[in-house]
């Protein structure tokens, strides 16, 4: 036999947990979970001390207002990123240290980055993230990839090779595979790209005691026994009566589901009837970025010694930014980097030892052989991960916005699209995956007739 | 209880039942199919008055050896397609007559696309179908898509218009959805871009008494009750002894599994222990074109009476190539077209007589009204079709192929891969089909010792 409730949310991400908290007043909320645990792409590790570090999504920025308000009202506390001394940059074989968000490279260099970035904000800010699909240039941006807009605009190869690392970083992507529409919608949601790519007033900015895997844990424990955790979902039968969610465990009835996961996780689920073609065609042409999340615990934070902020950009790789993750109070030091794109999808199938060995190696390039003997290691290899396969976000390559993307957060018949990439503010950060649940609540809440009814 | 046998073979359409084929005389196979049907992207479809056509795939043309053979081998008989008569080419709103492959158009702009398709030509000549990915100029190529080609190689909107037009014919996608590796593979892998597009001595040369769907039928009759219809597969366990498959029906063991599935369609399958990560990211990255065929259905193949041959390019639209696909013999006349890429995406989710009213509007552009009172009509949505979602095949983005491609053939565990998309040879065709279920099943003979163990 069947639950029944009033509405079904699939998935316990910020996205879902967020929507069910806005809607387990009136209505009778399930929240279903593949995993063995809530947070979705927020995950904490402990290490052997007790120390904590987030592996999932860790910041917390200016203009990111919901996630601020999610922190303040949990009672838990933020604190700024370590961003005190001089980042790194690698030059060719040398380092060079400087502040601020754009490295020290040569004039001529720093100037055709500036012209690049200028660029592509004036052309960002122009977009309606709401339909990015109706700027009157969309077809012709939507046609061209970010790789396409940087030899077209860019002159020197290292402001190139900057500006690719800086996609890198926001995205996780190459820019062959981003259609340019997406990564200025993507800029546009988040403020601008200067903002994504900046630590102070910027995404960088601050982190939350506890972590941000601290705050999905404290979401779910307000819904209690509304989170079903180890059921990967399997079909979802529907009509316009409601839904019929059979997972692995059991079924549940209800008369409105949202789907909270990355698009293409859906793909998992067998709708009926079948998913219409072009839901289908879109979540087919959104994969996500790819991002091994490091972390070397170290008795101190021994780089602040040598002035360095632990921050650093450009090194022989694998490992290809880095920051200083430790938490005030901590017992240790935690330096962090990450492996991103073509990088991760290469060391993704490696043996973990020497995967290990070549993100030390990396950190040891950067800030010397202290940084090769960590007290403990700690990863998660987002594109390993069944029910997540990647991260920050799914994006869209060439032509997909433009052709599918007024479909991305339609509902069909009693069901509602949650989730970060479903946001027009904050895609592919918590922020959007709040704003997508408030979004999605507040469909349902209508639909529902704003009372409970049964 | 399971059901034990030596290889399952997922997937019945033209791959999964040759690799079956070839098994069958040694080792106990079973083919499981999600369909009510065979066939998979080959379907014969009844008019009212008893003729027949095919809805999928229905080309033979030279070079494609497997296929020949197979057609002789089970006794059927080709025929050429009706290739008598004028073309017709939209040339703004006139319509010109043209004969061969390349339409009539002014001479700057044919020597213009004559360049185009030279160049490419020669580049695709180069590409080894085994390794794509070891060109010499593989990175650069793959990272560039079709549009970026045609933009930096084409001087005429004319000429390009026509490109696109060819590559939309060929692949059902935009040129910006696809890498410009892939497409010169893919040309490679079917002989030449020429040989693709053309009749006479081409891919569209021959057909098939009784249908491309006959010949499924008639290998799955060989078959017997080893094909089990209307079992969509849940999940694929396996460890190195062999896989436990789950379906919505029932339960089956055996020592290997074929997937003989469009890649893309593994994403619906739950694999335990989960899929390796590049599986996964390179599964994710391979949509497939976008496809409506359409066949209207007359008293009798009317055109031919005005010395049209009922092909046509670059009508109106929605349709954008036409074909007369009458069968020798037969009671009445058939009109084929192809609704395509955006176009199929934009017509998709329509109201079916819409959708069959604006196709008619395109055929009597190009034919005259009488083309607006077929006696029946008939069509295929392949986007729609929950088991297939899409034709004619699945294609890579710019950056595939570099990064992932290495992965596409190989096999993880006891679990091998077939489908057209893993062919070196007539990839995205029955022929390729038929290569990669000739390699698969030499793999399973190899890894079970060449005999039958049970």
């Amino acid at each position: 036999m069947a639950q029944s409730g009033d509405v079904i949310v699939i998935g316990a991400g910020f996205s879902g947990l967020e929507a069910a908290r806005r809607l387990a007043d009136r209505f009778e909320v399930t929240v279903i979970e593949a995993r063995e645990r809530v947070g979705g792409r927020a995950l904490l590790h402990r290490f052997p001390n007790g120390d904590e570090t987030d592996l999932g999504g860790q910041w917390v920025g200016p203009g990111q207002d919901r996630l601020q308000a999610l922190i303040e009202a949990l009672g838990a506390k933020t604190y700024p990123l370590w961003n005190e001394g001089d980042h790194l940059v690698a030059a060719g074989k040398r380092l060079k240290r400087y502040r601020g968000t754009i490295p020290a490279l040569p004039v001529h260099v720093l100037l055709d980055l500036d012209r690049m970035l200028k660029r592509f904000e004036t052309m960002a800010a122009g977009i309606d993230p709401d339909a990015p699909w109706k700027h009157e240039k969309a077809l012709a941006w939507d046609r061209m990839s970010v790789a396409e807009f940087m030899n077209r605009t860019g002159f020197t190869a290292r402001a190139k090779e900057m500006f690719r690392i800086g996609i890198g970083a926001v995205f996780c992507a190459e820019p062959h595979e981003l259609s340019l529409l997406h990564a200025l919608f993507y800029a546009r949601a988040g403020g601008s790209l200067n903002r994504l790519l900046s630590v102070e007033g910027g995404a960088q900015q601050d982190r939350v005691h506890g972590g941000m895997g601290g705050i999905a844990r404290a979401m779910a424990d307000g819904l209690g026994e509304r989170v079903r955790l180890g059921e990967p979902v399997r079909s979802v039968a529907w009509n316009h009566e409601g839904v019929r969610v059979r997972t692995e465990a059991g079924e549940y009835a209800a008369r409105r589901a949202i789907l909270a996961l990355p698009p293409n996780q859906g793909l998992a689920i067998r709708f009926e009837p079948a998913l219409p073609s072009t839901r289908d065609a879109l979540w087919r042409r959104m994969p996500a970025g790819a991002c091994i999340k490091c972390v070397a615990q170290y008795e101190t934070a021994f780089w602040r010694d040598e002035g360095l902020s632990g921050q650093s950009v450009g090194g022989p790789g694998p490992v290809s930014v880095t920051f200083d993750n430790t938490e005030p109070g901590a017992k240790s030091g935690l330096l962090l980097g990450f492996v991103e794109g073509d990088a991760a999808r290469d060391w993704s199938p490696a043996d973990p030892d020497d995967r290990r060995r070549a993100v030390l190696k990396s950190f040891a390039a950067v800030f010397g052989d202290r940084a090769l003997s960590p007290v403990a290691y700690a990863e998660q290899d987002w594109t390993a991960e069944e029910f997540t396969r990647g991260c920050y976000a799914a994006f869209m390559g060439p032509g997909v916005w433009t052709s599918l993307g007024p479909e991305l957060r339609r509902p069909f018949g009693p069901i509602h699209v949650a989730g970060t990439e479903t946001a027009r503010s904050g895609y592919g950060y918590f922020e959007g995956a709040l704003e997508a649940a408030e979004r999605a609540a507040s469909e349902v809440r209508i639909a529902l007739g704003g009372r409970r009814q049964r």
